[in-house]
């Protein structure tokens, strides 16, 4: 085995597949771990392959694993996000060379990120940060990866990222941008990550309140959508969540989950940077908002014997067209969640000078991260026209498909709303498809109500100027 | 004239009223602007009053203006809320005694205010924060203000404060909390402040759309609904906007201004901070997106272009019937929205041991300030109960009208959604309804989607315990 330039800090799951998958792809790899127990867990799993030692070098201390490397060294820190990561390169900076890369993998905020970077500038070294999603599988056998940062630096490291990626009409990695536009990407990716899961969700709340949708009925219902537009990862496996029985006990395991969602803070991000930025997001801010209310579940067991739901009748319509509505709902929706998402890249891309190219994120989620969908070669035809579209629902394609869902979407908001189904994100889409196509708002009543009482004057719509009424 | 322990710094709209105000309840006050012209024109304005010397003692250089006053000083910075404040509290400090006191009268973001009170401290000095509401009327008859930092500093300026606020029920001011609590309080009121004018905005919407209402019309809508559970300022001022006459032409005023809402900041905070402190508040962050999305006028009139609304038919129903409608829903949205505002409230106190008095906090929104509303007198009465309830909802009086006023919110939500009105307020808030009041969400879903990519695990509904799934 020849020495090392690859290095893994940290082998919990998502670090020990990395450093997996790197090792398959031919590259040797240092690793370390702090806790040397898991290190040594690591070589006693993954040491030796049909009886030959692989091609992993362990260390137990910070500057035994950099001797072990030969420069110029690629560092992955894969650890907790957050102050971890500042610690493992406090610890590891002034052992380096210069020129050396440190990659944090983490999920970052990015402005975390460019601190980082800056800092490790400063002492001759490369940063960069790589947004990776795919969860665990994708780390071991193919994710997407996002890298951002200087771009010497990433024609390095490259080769390396092209090969342990995803390949999906080519490799799920590309340079990004710089500073934290890699982290910053991911994070977006996130925020659409939680669009679409909240979407599914209201789908299938739909589905069960409306016309009684069983988990049999919703796995097939969901696996025949994987073969048409909404063809994704999160459909696929949608499906197959539903056809699960219950391993502990009689009937399908969905049912017996508890309905209060986790949530790790990369959509919360999203939602704020979207505020920062002035980026009007609301599927993307209802899905956290979901999210939020859905762990509430001992104060809502509370509410909801105060507070009955509106008596309704059984469905009576076509049963089949419904379910056709609410796959149109879905995808009608999902539109407006990626044509927010993409506003929030492009805006980034404008503010802090990135120069991201729309159709290539579109083309390294292709593959193995979560929102990974047919979907998205349509995003990446529409962001490679020139000029290309300032919103996506502009784009003819979208256009079309838009003006066709749109209606099931107002009738399955319609129906739900008639019914006490919560829908924030089917409402919200909707409302901002609404908005956005409407030339004329009540927002000229806010105007006169911020001149009337703090004098903020407004536009007029027969002439240009700032003008103040005093209006009693 | 004695000589003043109260001192104005800044002489714009704000501050000028301001300082007028404490002198017209018999306070001397030392005034300075940082160009003197300002001051200048100040004096000639207001220095005589009735041929007579006037409370006020002008300077033209920071060192004057601090000698001009006797200790303990009470010195009000009125200038435009960031760099600015930090420049003049850097400017005075060094010229001030123990024991004076600096208020900070801005929009100052609450931790900002936590910051400059620290580094004052440090010097001997106290620093109070006081989120002021009222715009210019509020700032010269009587504003609501919203005091917080150190309880001994705030006794000294209470007696000023009680006689410069608005009296309704007593003066509307009293101490909030310690640190920043008077500046995020302000804040939550202006998010308070943003949900309401959306609300109405909606609400007029649907009337111009669904049944014809021209301003006339609505002028007499609005005065009537302001004699009943939504009297408030914002609805006052709603009715005499739409009456108002153009005065540059034929019609009426609210016709000719345009529909592009701005924005200052605090609504977009309150939305980020919901999001730090994991509370949902969709209907409020609904009107910060709702101004966004009307700030892009010339995207959303070529999208206009683009898409067509549902082709809708004349509305056959009871017309005073759906008037009758559009006010409950906007009533019921009201409850909604407030009570997310307040479980803001409630999170912040709890995070930063801010003890604060939710009963307390509705009561000085009672007069002065822009939310000012008889319906405040029933939050203050439902968290004087005790136990306080855990949200405002389900207060025996709130949970009364939303069980009466939601069926009108669905039908007119339903109504505007298939109109092609966008209601993102109004829709926000009756999802918030349904979430809440919902005990079986179907988050199960988003959990088992969870632990399928990401090895999250999940709960379930008939064990404790943390469960992972091998999925395929």
């Amino acid at each position: 085995m020849s020495q090392p330039s690859v290095g893994m800090i940290g082998l919990a799951v998502m670090g020990s597949n990395l450093a997996r998958n790197i090792e398959s792809r031919g590259f040797p790899v240092a690793v370390y771990n702090r806790t040397g127990e898991v290190t040594k867990e690591f070589m006693t799993k993954f040491g030796t392959r049909d009886g030959k030692t692989a091609g992993f070098v362990a260390s137990y201390t910070m500057e035994d694993f950099v001797k072990s490397m030969k420069a110029p060294r690629q560092i992955f820190i894969m650890v907790k996000a957050g102050a971890g990561t500042d610690a493992v390169i406090d610890q590891i900076a002034p052992l380096l060379d210069k020129g050396d890369i440190v990659i944090d993998g983490g999920n970052a905020y990015f402005k975390d990120t460019v601190r980082r970077e800056n800092k490790l500038k400063a002492m001759g070294l490369n940063f960069l940060g790589i947004g990776i999603s795919g969860g665990e599988e994708g780390a071991l056998k193919g994710p997407s990866l996002m890298p951002g940062g200087p771009r010497d630096a990433w024609k390095i490291v490259a080769p390396l990222l092209e090969k342990i990626a995803a390949q999906a009409d080519g490799p799920c990695t590309n340079y990004v941008g710089p500073d934290g536009a890699g982290h910053f990407v991911k994070m977006v990716h996130n925020g659409i990550e939680y669009g679409d899961m909240q979407l599914i969700a209201e789908a299938y709340d739909i589905l069960r309140n409306v016309v009684g949708c069983q988990p049999e009925e919703l796995a097939s219902i969901f696996s025949a959508w994987n073969n048409g537009v909404l063809s994704s990862y999160l459909i696929e496996i949608t499906a197959k969540i539903f056809a699960k029985k219950d391993p502990e006990g009689a009937g399908f395991l969905v049912d017996k989950i508890l309905d209060k969602a986790g949530q790790k803070g990369t959509g919360t991000w999203t939602a704020q940077v979207a505020l920062d930025l002035g980026i009007s997001i609301p599927t993307i801010s209802a899905a956290v908002d979901a999210r939020t209310l859905s762990s509430m579940k001992d104060e809502r067991v509370k509410a909801s014997g105060q507070f009955a739901g509106p008596s309704v009748e059984d469905f009576t319509g076509n049963r089949e067209e419904f379910i056709t509505a609410v796959h149109d709902a879905l995808y009608a929706s999902k539109i407006m969640s990626y044509a927010q998402g993409m506003n929030l890249i492009a805006a980034a891309s404008k503010q802090w000078n990135w120069d991201l190219k729309l159709h290539e994120i579109a083309a390294l989620w292709k593959g193995g991260c979560i929102i990974r969908a047919k979907f998205l070669d349509e995003i990446r035809r529409a962001f490679t026209s020139n000029p290309a579209p300032s919103n996506l629902l502009l784009d003819s394609f979208m256009k079309a498909e838009v003006t066709r869902c749109v209606p099931n979407l107002r009738k399955v908001v319609g129906t739900a709303v008639g019914r006490g189904v919560p829908v924030l994100g089917f409402a919200a889409s909707l409302a901002y498809f609404d908005s956005y196509r409407t030339a004329t708002l009540p927002q000229n009543l806010t105007q006169a109500q911020r001149d009337f009482f703090g004098a903020h004057t407004y536009e007029r719509t027969d002439k240009t100027g700032s003008f103040h009424t005093e209006w009693e």
